[in-house]
């Protein structure tokens, strides 16, 4: 298999981290987070989206979006859960992660990392969205060790890979007490990896 | 079953629409989405995000995100291929729109109807993202009928809500004959309903 990625993207690294834990083999193409002029050339074809992360299985077919790659290969593994309600809060907690909270805490860090300065506006919008998903998630964990069903799964993954970094993107995550001792429990998993790696 | 949800809502409307197909009984509850000031109050304790639609189920578990609630009633029916490649293009779909979709031509007709003028930039930028979705689904569908697997699913009852109605945030769909065509194809579908229903 061949993945499209960046080393950078939090969306790129949740699936290199559910491949580690699985011990999935797979290829890296490093694609420009940056200079995006080169997109159509390279995942036109691919997605329509033209994001990455982008997969290629190994039969030449693509699959495009990190929560539908992660289900796609967490699917009869320990990380989804097999009980219908709880993939169903699987679900819940991913697309929240994909409206509420990258769109705030990952774009914030892309801008630190591209040393792009936003309107105060864009800026304060992005701060109010990111504190309000770390106050979710927070008071969601205050009662519990993982998302869904007290084990780690894809849902975890999924809002752990922008959430470790959120400093990153000037987001302190001190207030939030649960969310830090997840983000320990998280890194203790068998077969973790940084997102450095 | 209760939902809590708004008329105008197409991210709602994607659920009340499934829920005509699979002739599914349930309550709705009215949730004002121009003044959110009552959301802590009403759904505080049944979503994190405080977000419509919310479901409470009829045991008094709560269920958000419209993404994961179609998947969880379409699962076993024919609104969600079996095939497992299919069921994963179907999360890809549900999760660009959710992504690149909703946040431009969703927000363009919210402001629109709330009677929000935008500042020209961030006007410019939803137009740009809005564009770029509908150019995505209007390639994909060139050669298909629907979205995955030529048979009509949750992918094609997500990205139906907000297309059919992008008019009310400007965007013209003239120029994407493959996604007006579709359009009409959802609108035949046995047991659709309109928004408005």
């Amino acid at each position: 298999m061949l993945l499209y990625e960046s080393g950078i993207s939090g969306n790129c690294y949740k699936v290199r981290l559910l491949f580690a834990h699985l011990g999935v083999a797979y290829e890296r193409r490093e694609v420009d987070v940056f200079d995006r002029s080169d997109r159509a050339a390279i995942l036109g074809a691919l997605n329509p989206a033209q994001r990455v992360p982008t997969l290629v299985l190994g039969d030449g077919r693509a699959l495009a979006e990190s929560g539908a790659i992660l289900h796609y290969f967490a699917e009869g593994t320990p990380y989804l859960p097999s009980e219908r309600f709880e993939r169903a809060q699987v679900l819940q907690w991913m697309f929240f992660e994909q409206y509420s909270h990258e769109p705030n805490i990952a774009v914030a860090r892309f801008w630190a990392h591209a040393g792009i300065t936003p309107a105060p506006a864009e800026a304060e919008a992005k701060r109010r969205g990111g504190v309000a998903a770390l106050a979710a998630m927070n008071a969601h964990l205050a009662r519990r060790t993982f998302f869904v069903g007290e084990r780690y799964c894809i849902a975890d993954i999924a809002l752990y890979a922008y959430t470790h970094v959120a400093a990153e993107g000037g987001f302190d995550l001190a207030p939030y007490e649960a969310v830090r001792e997840w983000v320990e429990r998280v890194r203790r998993q068998p077969g973790h990896i940084p997102i450095t790696a």
